[in-house]
Protein backbone atom coordinates (compact mmCIF):
# COMPACT_ATOMS: atom_id res chain seq x y z
CA UNK A 1 0.00 0.00 0.00
CA UNK A 2 1.14 3.47 -0.74
CA UNK A 3 -0.29 6.49 0.59
CA UNK A 4 -0.43 9.46 -1.53
CA UNK A 5 -0.65 13.40 -0.45
CA UNK A 6 -2.54 15.82 -3.29
CA UNK A 7 -2.76 19.46 -3.11
CA UNK A 8 -5.53 20.75 -4.57
CA UNK A 9 -6.99 23.84 -6.67
CA UNK A 10 -10.98 23.75 -7.59
CA UNK A 11 -13.73 26.15 -8.24
CA UNK A 12 -16.42 25.76 -5.70
CA UNK A 13 -19.60 27.06 -8.05
CA UNK A 14 -20.48 23.85 -9.44
CA UNK A 15 -19.82 21.51 -6.38
CA UNK A 16 -22.30 20.81 -3.14
CA UNK A 17 -18.99 21.17 -1.49
CA UNK A 18 -15.50 18.73 -0.13
CA UNK A 19 -17.74 16.13 0.68
CA UNK A 20 -20.23 13.50 -0.75
CA UNK A 21 -23.28 14.28 -0.75
CA UNK A 22 -26.93 13.24 -1.85
CA UNK A 23 -27.77 15.57 -3.56
CA UNK A 24 -25.05 16.87 -6.15
CA UNK A 25 -21.11 16.63 -7.06
CA UNK A 26 -18.81 16.95 -4.31
CA UNK A 27 -15.06 17.59 -5.18
CA UNK A 28 -14.16 14.97 -3.03
CA UNK A 29 -16.26 12.36 -5.26
CA UNK A 30 -14.92 13.59 -8.38
CA UNK A 31 -11.43 12.79 -7.01
CA UNK A 32 -12.24 9.51 -6.21
CA UNK A 33 -14.14 9.06 -9.81
CA UNK A 34 -10.56 10.31 -11.12
CA UNK A 35 -8.47 8.16 -9.38
CA UNK A 36 -10.60 5.03 -10.12
CA UNK A 37 -10.25 5.75 -13.70
CA UNK A 38 -6.67 6.24 -13.49
CA UNK A 39 -5.91 3.64 -11.15
CA UNK A 40 -9.04 0.38 -11.38
CA UNK A 41 -9.05 0.75 -7.47
CA UNK A 42 -12.25 2.61 -5.56
CA UNK A 43 -10.76 4.45 -2.65
CA UNK A 44 -11.84 7.36 -0.45
CA UNK A 45 -10.00 10.73 -0.44
CA UNK A 46 -9.65 12.11 3.31
CA UNK A 47 -9.47 15.93 2.64
CA UNK A 48 -7.96 18.49 5.08
CA UNK A 49 -10.90 20.55 5.26
CA UNK A 50 -14.37 20.52 4.70
CA UNK A 51 -14.80 23.25 2.30
CA UNK A 52 -18.87 24.16 1.84
CA UNK A 53 -20.78 24.45 -1.82
CA UNK A 54 -19.32 27.33 -3.98
CA UNK A 55 -16.62 27.95 -1.65
CA UNK A 56 -12.83 27.57 -3.60
CA UNK A 57 -9.39 26.11 -3.02
CA UNK A 58 -6.28 27.08 -3.85
CA UNK A 59 -4.31 24.57 -1.34
CA UNK A 60 -6.73 22.27 0.03
CA UNK A 61 -4.78 18.71 0.91
CA UNK A 62 -6.59 15.42 0.88
CA UNK A 63 -4.41 11.65 0.99
CA UNK A 64 -5.55 8.36 -0.45
CA UNK A 65 -4.04 4.95 -0.47
CA UNK A 66 -3.47 2.46 -3.41
CA UNK A 67 -2.74 -1.15 -3.11
CA UNK A 68 -0.91 -2.07 -6.26
CA UNK A 69 1.81 -0.34 -7.64
CA UNK A 70 1.79 2.74 -9.26
CA UNK A 71 3.64 5.27 -11.52
CA UNK A 72 3.97 7.94 -9.46
CA UNK A 73 5.25 10.64 -11.91
CA UNK A 74 1.87 9.98 -13.95
CA UNK A 75 -0.90 10.27 -11.17
CA UNK A 76 -0.73 14.25 -10.80
CA UNK A 77 -1.22 14.14 -14.86
CA UNK A 78 -3.22 11.53 -14.71
CA UNK A 79 -5.22 12.57 -12.81
CA UNK A 80 -5.69 16.01 -14.17
CA UNK A 81 -6.66 14.54 -17.47
CA UNK A 82 -9.78 12.42 -15.85
CA UNK A 83 -11.10 15.51 -13.89
CA UNK A 84 -11.43 17.56 -16.98
CA UNK A 85 -13.58 19.31 -18.17
CA UNK A 86 -13.96 20.01 -13.90
CA UNK A 87 -12.50 22.91 -12.70
CA UNK A 88 -10.24 20.77 -10.35
CA UNK A 89 -6.66 20.88 -10.36
CA UNK A 90 -4.69 18.32 -8.62
CA UNK A 91 -1.13 20.61 -8.24
CA UNK A 92 0.60 17.92 -6.58
CA UNK A 93 0.87 14.35 -5.42
CA UNK A 94 3.34 13.09 -4.09
CA UNK A 95 3.73 9.60 -2.20
CA UNK A 96 3.87 10.32 2.11
CA UNK A 97 4.55 7.90 4.86
CA UNK A 98 1.01 5.94 5.81
CA UNK A 99 1.25 8.20 9.29
CA UNK A 100 0.42 11.28 7.17
CA UNK A 101 -3.53 12.19 7.73
CA UNK A 102 -4.62 15.14 5.39
CA UNK A 103 -7.26 16.51 8.36
CA UNK A 104 -5.48 15.29 11.74
CA UNK A 105 -1.71 15.34 10.65
CA UNK A 106 -2.54 19.70 10.02
CA UNK A 107 -1.17 21.98 12.35
CA UNK A 108 -2.56 25.02 10.50
CA UNK A 109 -5.34 26.29 8.09
CA UNK A 110 -5.32 29.20 6.02
CA UNK A 111 -8.49 30.78 4.78
CA UNK A 112 -8.74 33.90 2.95
CA UNK A 113 -12.04 36.17 2.09
CA UNK A 114 -12.19 38.48 -1.09
CA UNK A 115 -15.10 41.38 -0.76
CA UNK A 116 -15.03 43.09 -4.20
CA UNK A 117 -16.44 47.03 -2.53
CA UNK A 118 -16.94 49.09 -5.32
CA UNK A 119 -20.56 50.10 -7.09
CA UNK A 120 -20.31 47.88 -10.07
CA UNK A 121 -20.74 44.05 -9.98
CA UNK A 122 -17.84 42.34 -11.27
CA UNK A 123 -17.79 40.98 -14.10
CA UNK A 124 -14.94 38.80 -14.45
CA UNK A 125 -14.56 37.77 -10.59
CA UNK A 126 -18.46 36.85 -10.18
CA UNK A 127 -19.31 33.69 -7.70
CA UNK A 128 -15.92 34.37 -6.54
CA UNK A 129 -16.25 37.94 -4.62
CA UNK A 130 -18.46 39.13 -2.44
CA UNK A 131 -19.50 42.25 -3.80
CA UNK A 132 -20.52 44.92 -1.44
CA UNK A 133 -21.56 48.71 -2.83
CA UNK A 134 -21.02 50.25 0.42
CA UNK A 135 -17.67 51.12 0.69
CA UNK A 136 -16.24 49.58 3.78
CA UNK A 137 -14.08 51.14 6.34
CA UNK A 138 -10.90 48.31 5.91
CA UNK A 139 -8.87 50.28 8.41
CA UNK A 140 -11.60 49.79 11.17
CA UNK A 141 -12.59 45.65 10.28
CA UNK A 142 -8.83 45.55 10.48
CA UNK A 143 -9.06 46.91 14.38
CA UNK A 144 -11.90 45.46 15.25
CA UNK A 145 -10.29 41.90 14.04
CA UNK A 146 -7.74 41.97 16.38
CA UNK A 147 -10.10 41.53 19.35
CA UNK A 148 -11.19 38.23 17.68
CA UNK A 149 -7.85 36.51 17.76
CA UNK A 150 -6.21 34.51 20.21
CA UNK A 151 -8.09 31.57 22.64
CA UNK A 152 -12.04 32.41 22.62
CA UNK A 153 -15.48 30.59 23.22
CA UNK A 154 -16.95 30.83 19.31
CA UNK A 155 -19.82 29.92 19.81
CA UNK A 156 -21.39 33.49 17.96
CA UNK A 157 -19.27 32.69 14.92
CA UNK A 158 -20.26 29.26 14.46
CA UNK A 159 -23.18 27.75 12.36
CA UNK A 160 -25.99 26.31 14.60
CA UNK A 161 -25.23 22.98 12.80
CA UNK A 162 -21.37 22.74 13.86
CA UNK A 163 -20.69 19.40 14.47
CA UNK A 164 -17.21 20.38 16.80
CA UNK A 165 -17.65 18.87 20.34
CA UNK A 166 -15.99 22.64 22.00
CA UNK A 167 -16.82 25.95 20.45
CA UNK A 168 -13.52 26.89 22.11
CA UNK A 169 -10.72 27.28 19.48
CA UNK A 170 -7.54 29.58 19.25
CA UNK A 171 -7.61 31.91 16.23
CA UNK A 172 -3.94 32.53 15.29
CA UNK A 173 -4.32 35.33 12.47
CA UNK A 174 -7.16 37.69 11.08
CA UNK A 175 -5.87 40.17 9.18
CA UNK A 176 -7.49 42.83 7.33
CA UNK A 177 -6.14 44.59 4.24
CA UNK A 178 -7.69 46.77 1.15
CA UNK A 179 -5.97 46.79 -1.83
CA UNK A 180 -7.92 49.04 -4.74
CA UNK A 181 -11.71 47.73 -4.79
CA UNK A 182 -10.39 44.72 -2.73
CA UNK A 183 -10.71 43.83 0.82
CA UNK A 184 -9.37 40.82 1.57
CA UNK A 185 -8.95 39.21 5.38
CA UNK A 186 -6.88 36.32 5.79
CA UNK A 187 -7.50 33.84 8.74
CA UNK A 188 -4.83 31.76 10.29
CA UNK A 189 -5.55 29.10 12.98
CA UNK A 190 -5.08 25.23 13.89
CA UNK A 191 -8.55 24.37 12.84
CA UNK A 192 -11.89 26.38 12.36
CA UNK A 193 -15.57 25.57 13.65
CA UNK A 194 -18.04 25.15 10.60
CA UNK A 195 -19.07 28.87 8.60
CA UNK A 196 -16.35 30.44 11.22
CA UNK A 197 -14.16 32.50 8.74
CA UNK A 198 -17.71 33.88 6.88
CA UNK A 199 -19.43 34.68 10.32
CA UNK A 200 -16.56 36.42 11.20
CA UNK A 201 -16.48 38.44 7.68
CA UNK A 202 -19.99 39.42 7.84
CA UNK A 203 -19.12 40.59 11.76
CA UNK A 204 -16.64 42.34 10.43
CA UNK A 205 -18.69 43.73 7.39
CA UNK A 206 -20.68 45.34 10.54
CA UNK A 207 -17.93 47.37 11.41
CA UNK A 208 -16.76 48.55 7.98
CA UNK A 209 -20.11 49.77 7.20
CA UNK A 210 -20.12 51.79 10.41
CA UNK A 211 -22.90 49.91 11.72
CA UNK A 212 -21.13 47.88 14.35
CA UNK A 213 -18.02 49.20 16.80
CA UNK A 214 -14.72 47.16 17.98
CA UNK A 215 -16.90 47.21 20.93
CA UNK A 216 -19.84 46.05 19.70
CA UNK A 217 -16.94 42.85 18.33
CA UNK A 218 -16.34 42.63 21.44
CA UNK A 219 -19.66 41.68 23.07
CA UNK A 220 -20.80 39.35 20.27
CA UNK A 221 -17.88 37.47 21.04
CA UNK A 222 -18.59 37.77 24.73
CA UNK A 223 -22.32 36.77 24.80
CA UNK A 224 -21.22 33.00 23.15
CA UNK A 225 -24.71 33.25 21.30
CA UNK A 226 -25.16 32.83 17.61
CA UNK A 227 -27.91 35.03 17.20
CA UNK A 228 -25.55 37.79 18.33
CA UNK A 229 -22.78 37.48 15.85
CA UNK A 230 -23.20 39.07 12.46
CA UNK A 231 -24.82 37.32 9.15
CA UNK A 232 -22.67 34.40 7.54
CA UNK A 233 -20.94 35.57 4.75
CA UNK A 234 -21.86 34.10 1.00
CA UNK A 235 -19.27 31.34 0.30
CA UNK A 236 -18.39 32.90 -2.91
CA UNK A 237 -15.15 35.07 -1.50
CA UNK A 238 -13.89 32.50 0.28
CA UNK A 239 -10.79 30.33 -0.32
CA UNK A 240 -9.03 27.58 1.22
CA UNK A 241 -5.11 28.76 0.50
CA UNK A 242 -3.03 26.55 2.47
CA UNK A 243 -2.95 23.79 4.87
CA UNK A 244 0.35 23.09 6.76
CA UNK A 245 1.62 20.38 8.72
CA UNK B 1 -27.99 65.59 -27.54
CA UNK B 2 -25.28 63.77 -24.45
CA UNK B 3 -22.67 61.75 -24.97
CA UNK B 4 -21.58 59.42 -22.72
CA UNK B 5 -18.30 57.85 -21.77
CA UNK B 6 -18.55 54.31 -20.51
CA UNK B 7 -15.56 52.34 -18.89
CA UNK B 8 -16.53 48.71 -19.06
CA UNK B 9 -15.60 45.17 -17.58
CA UNK B 10 -16.01 42.02 -18.94
CA UNK B 11 -15.08 38.42 -19.42
CA UNK B 12 -14.33 37.42 -23.28
CA UNK B 13 -15.54 33.90 -23.32
CA UNK B 14 -18.72 34.26 -24.29
CA UNK B 15 -18.50 36.53 -26.45
CA UNK B 16 -17.70 37.13 -30.33
CA UNK B 17 -15.72 40.09 -29.25
CA UNK B 18 -16.21 43.92 -28.75
CA UNK B 19 -17.56 44.38 -32.32
CA UNK B 20 -21.27 42.85 -33.89
CA UNK B 21 -20.80 39.97 -36.01
CA UNK B 22 -23.54 37.76 -37.96
CA UNK B 23 -22.03 34.56 -35.83
CA UNK B 24 -23.23 35.40 -32.16
CA UNK B 25 -23.73 37.93 -29.25
CA UNK B 26 -20.70 40.62 -29.37
CA UNK B 27 -20.19 42.93 -26.45
CA UNK B 28 -21.22 45.93 -28.14
CA UNK B 29 -24.31 44.60 -29.16
CA UNK B 30 -25.27 43.22 -25.56
CA UNK B 31 -24.20 46.96 -24.38
CA UNK B 32 -26.70 48.58 -26.99
CA UNK B 33 -29.33 46.27 -26.14
CA UNK B 34 -29.38 47.08 -22.21
CA UNK B 35 -28.85 50.97 -23.12
CA UNK B 36 -32.07 50.38 -25.59
CA UNK B 37 -34.08 48.71 -22.37
CA UNK B 38 -33.55 51.76 -20.01
CA UNK B 39 -33.29 54.52 -22.09
CA UNK B 40 -35.94 53.28 -25.35
CA UNK B 41 -33.24 54.96 -27.70
CA UNK B 42 -31.42 52.44 -30.08
CA UNK B 43 -28.11 53.81 -30.22
CA UNK B 44 -24.51 52.67 -31.59
CA UNK B 45 -21.70 51.90 -29.33
CA UNK B 46 -18.16 52.98 -29.94
CA UNK B 47 -15.27 50.88 -27.77
CA UNK B 48 -11.84 52.34 -27.75
CA UNK B 49 -10.47 49.02 -28.75
CA UNK B 50 -12.02 45.98 -30.84
CA UNK B 51 -11.25 42.93 -28.77
CA UNK B 52 -11.05 39.46 -30.34
CA UNK B 53 -13.13 36.80 -29.73
CA UNK B 54 -12.16 35.50 -25.69
CA UNK B 55 -10.19 37.99 -24.96
CA UNK B 56 -11.22 40.17 -21.47
CA UNK B 57 -11.50 43.99 -20.56
CA UNK B 58 -10.77 45.74 -17.19
CA UNK B 59 -10.99 49.10 -18.61
CA UNK B 60 -12.44 49.43 -22.37
CA UNK B 61 -13.75 52.73 -23.10
CA UNK B 62 -16.86 53.46 -25.37
CA UNK B 63 -19.11 56.30 -26.05
CA UNK B 64 -22.85 56.71 -27.13
CA UNK B 65 -25.26 59.44 -27.69
CA UNK B 66 -28.54 60.27 -26.20
CA UNK B 67 -31.19 62.30 -27.71
CA UNK B 68 -33.40 63.11 -24.66
CA UNK B 69 -33.17 64.04 -21.01
CA UNK B 70 -31.71 60.85 -18.91
CA UNK B 71 -31.20 61.10 -15.14
CA UNK B 72 -27.39 60.87 -15.28
CA UNK B 73 -26.80 59.06 -12.21
CA UNK B 74 -29.03 55.93 -12.63
CA UNK B 75 -27.10 54.83 -15.54
CA UNK B 76 -24.56 53.07 -14.63
CA UNK B 77 -26.77 50.94 -11.71
CA UNK B 78 -29.67 50.60 -14.73
CA UNK B 79 -27.26 49.41 -17.55
CA UNK B 80 -25.81 47.18 -15.23
CA UNK B 81 -29.26 45.59 -14.20
CA UNK B 82 -30.10 44.87 -17.92
CA UNK B 83 -26.58 43.61 -19.12
CA UNK B 84 -27.36 40.31 -15.79
CA UNK B 85 -26.64 37.95 -16.21
CA UNK B 86 -23.80 38.41 -18.72
CA UNK B 87 -20.14 39.39 -17.76
CA UNK B 88 -20.00 42.79 -18.63
CA UNK B 89 -19.75 45.39 -15.98
CA UNK B 90 -20.18 49.50 -16.70
CA UNK B 91 -17.67 50.26 -14.25
CA UNK B 92 -18.36 54.26 -14.72
CA UNK B 93 -20.81 56.16 -16.86
CA UNK B 94 -20.41 59.99 -16.97
CA UNK B 95 -21.30 62.79 -19.30
CA UNK B 96 -18.53 63.80 -21.61
CA UNK B 97 -17.91 66.66 -24.42
CA UNK B 98 -19.50 66.05 -27.79
CA UNK B 99 -16.24 66.06 -29.47
CA UNK B 100 -15.15 63.22 -27.61
CA UNK B 101 -14.76 59.95 -29.52
CA UNK B 102 -13.50 56.61 -27.06
CA UNK B 103 -11.73 55.23 -30.31
CA UNK B 104 -9.98 58.14 -32.02
CA UNK B 105 -9.24 60.86 -28.80
CA UNK B 106 -7.42 57.61 -27.49
CA UNK B 107 -3.67 58.64 -26.50
CA UNK B 108 -3.12 55.51 -25.31
CA UNK B 109 -3.50 51.88 -24.20
CA UNK B 110 -2.43 49.29 -21.97
CA UNK B 111 -2.89 45.26 -22.76
CA UNK B 112 -1.92 42.59 -20.17
CA UNK B 113 -1.32 38.88 -21.16
CA UNK B 114 -1.37 36.27 -18.55
CA UNK B 115 0.77 33.42 -18.48
CA UNK B 116 0.25 30.87 -16.15
CA UNK B 117 3.17 28.94 -16.24
CA UNK B 118 2.90 25.50 -14.06
CA UNK B 119 2.40 21.40 -14.71
CA UNK B 120 -1.26 21.40 -13.23
CA UNK B 121 -4.05 22.94 -15.33
CA UNK B 122 -5.71 26.23 -14.34
CA UNK B 123 -9.05 25.24 -11.64
CA UNK B 124 -9.80 28.81 -11.18
CA UNK B 125 -8.42 30.90 -13.93
CA UNK B 126 -9.17 28.41 -17.00
CA UNK B 127 -9.96 30.69 -20.06
CA UNK B 128 -8.59 33.87 -18.45
CA UNK B 129 -4.66 32.70 -18.35
CA UNK B 130 -2.57 30.90 -21.26
CA UNK B 131 -1.37 27.65 -19.89
CA UNK B 132 2.21 26.94 -20.33
CA UNK B 133 3.59 23.68 -18.71
CA UNK B 134 7.28 23.94 -19.68
CA UNK B 135 9.16 26.47 -16.84
CA UNK B 136 9.56 30.00 -19.13
CA UNK B 137 12.70 31.80 -18.57
CA UNK B 138 10.63 35.13 -17.55
CA UNK B 139 14.08 37.10 -17.08
CA UNK B 140 15.38 36.09 -20.83
CA UNK B 141 11.60 37.13 -22.23
CA UNK B 142 11.98 40.28 -20.37
CA UNK B 143 15.64 40.75 -22.25
CA UNK B 144 13.82 40.36 -25.53
CA UNK B 145 10.91 42.31 -25.63
CA UNK B 146 13.74 45.38 -25.56
CA UNK B 147 14.43 44.73 -28.91
CA UNK B 148 10.60 45.51 -29.98
CA UNK B 149 9.78 48.77 -28.17
CA UNK B 150 9.78 51.94 -30.41
CA UNK B 151 9.19 52.87 -33.57
CA UNK B 152 9.05 49.69 -36.07
CA UNK B 153 7.35 48.20 -38.85
CA UNK B 154 5.45 45.23 -36.88
CA UNK B 155 4.39 43.28 -40.27
CA UNK B 156 6.06 40.03 -38.55
CA UNK B 157 3.70 40.83 -35.57
CA UNK B 158 0.21 41.79 -37.07
CA UNK B 159 -2.70 39.29 -38.32
CA UNK B 160 -2.27 38.85 -42.28
CA UNK B 161 -6.61 40.13 -42.03
CA UNK B 162 -4.92 43.51 -40.11
CA UNK B 163 -6.79 46.06 -41.88
CA UNK B 164 -4.00 49.12 -40.63
CA UNK B 165 -3.22 51.13 -43.22
CA UNK B 166 0.52 51.13 -41.99
CA UNK B 167 2.21 48.22 -40.32
CA UNK B 168 4.14 50.78 -38.62
CA UNK B 169 3.76 51.61 -34.78
CA UNK B 170 4.99 52.76 -31.57
CA UNK B 171 5.64 50.59 -29.07
CA UNK B 172 6.20 52.40 -25.99
CA UNK B 173 6.51 49.93 -23.49
CA UNK B 174 7.00 46.13 -23.21
CA UNK B 175 7.39 44.41 -19.92
CA UNK B 176 7.61 40.52 -18.42
CA UNK B 177 7.48 40.21 -15.22
CA UNK B 178 7.16 36.84 -13.40
CA UNK B 179 4.88 36.71 -10.14
CA UNK B 180 5.24 33.32 -8.76
CA UNK B 181 3.05 30.91 -11.29
CA UNK B 182 2.25 33.82 -13.35
CA UNK B 183 4.59 35.32 -15.99
CA UNK B 184 2.86 38.99 -16.95
CA UNK B 185 3.48 41.11 -20.25
CA UNK B 186 2.41 44.64 -20.53
CA UNK B 187 1.99 46.23 -23.26
CA UNK B 188 1.83 50.18 -24.06
CA UNK B 189 1.24 51.98 -27.22
CA UNK B 190 -1.06 54.47 -28.69
CA UNK B 191 -2.71 52.11 -30.76
CA UNK B 192 -1.97 48.12 -32.06
CA UNK B 193 -2.26 45.97 -34.44
CA UNK B 194 -4.66 43.31 -35.41
CA UNK B 195 -3.25 40.31 -32.75
CA UNK B 196 -0.11 42.43 -32.23
CA UNK B 197 0.49 41.89 -28.25
CA UNK B 198 -0.60 37.92 -28.98
CA UNK B 199 1.83 37.60 -31.50
CA UNK B 200 4.51 39.20 -29.93
CA UNK B 201 3.33 37.10 -26.35
CA UNK B 202 3.43 33.73 -28.78
CA UNK B 203 6.95 35.18 -30.20
CA UNK B 204 8.50 36.06 -26.27
CA UNK B 205 7.12 32.48 -25.51
CA UNK B 206 10.12 31.08 -27.72
CA UNK B 207 12.52 33.00 -25.58
CA UNK B 208 11.29 32.14 -22.58
CA UNK B 209 11.70 28.18 -23.79
CA UNK B 210 14.75 29.04 -25.07
CA UNK B 211 14.07 27.84 -28.85
CA UNK B 212 14.60 31.50 -29.88
CA UNK B 213 17.33 34.00 -28.77
CA UNK B 214 17.07 38.16 -28.36
CA UNK B 215 18.80 38.26 -31.82
CA UNK B 216 16.06 35.99 -33.20
CA UNK B 217 13.15 38.32 -32.09
CA UNK B 218 15.38 41.30 -33.67
CA UNK B 219 16.13 39.18 -36.88
CA UNK B 220 11.76 38.23 -37.18
CA UNK B 221 11.44 42.29 -36.62
CA UNK B 222 13.39 43.28 -39.33
CA UNK B 223 12.44 40.54 -42.13
CA UNK B 224 8.84 42.52 -41.89
CA UNK B 225 7.00 39.14 -42.86
CA UNK B 226 4.41 37.55 -40.90
CA UNK B 227 5.93 33.95 -41.08
CA UNK B 228 9.00 35.22 -39.58
CA UNK B 229 7.22 35.75 -36.49
CA UNK B 230 6.56 33.83 -33.77
CA UNK B 231 2.56 31.98 -33.41
CA UNK B 232 -0.80 34.11 -31.88
CA UNK B 233 -1.18 33.56 -28.53
CA UNK B 234 -4.30 32.21 -27.56
CA UNK B 235 -7.16 35.23 -26.56
CA UNK B 236 -7.61 34.01 -23.25
CA UNK B 237 -4.74 35.41 -21.51
CA UNK B 238 -4.99 38.77 -23.18
CA UNK B 239 -6.72 41.99 -21.12
CA UNK B 240 -7.51 45.66 -22.10
CA UNK B 241 -6.29 46.53 -18.84
CA UNK B 242 -7.31 50.77 -20.03
CA UNK B 243 -7.06 53.83 -22.40
CA UNK B 244 -5.53 56.94 -21.90
CA UNK B 245 -6.74 59.91 -22.98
Amino acid sequence: MTRFRLTIEYDGRPFVGWQRQANGLAVQEAIETAIERLSGERVTVHGAGRTDAGVHALGQVAHFDLDRAFNVDRIRDGLNAHLRPQPISILEAVPVDPGFDARHSATGRCYRYRILNRGAPPALETGRVWHIRTPLDADAMADAATVLVGHHDFTSFRSTFCQAASPVKTLDALRVERKGEEIRLVAEARSFLHNQVRILTGTLKLVGEGKWTKADVEAALAACDRTKGGATAPPDGLYLVAVRY
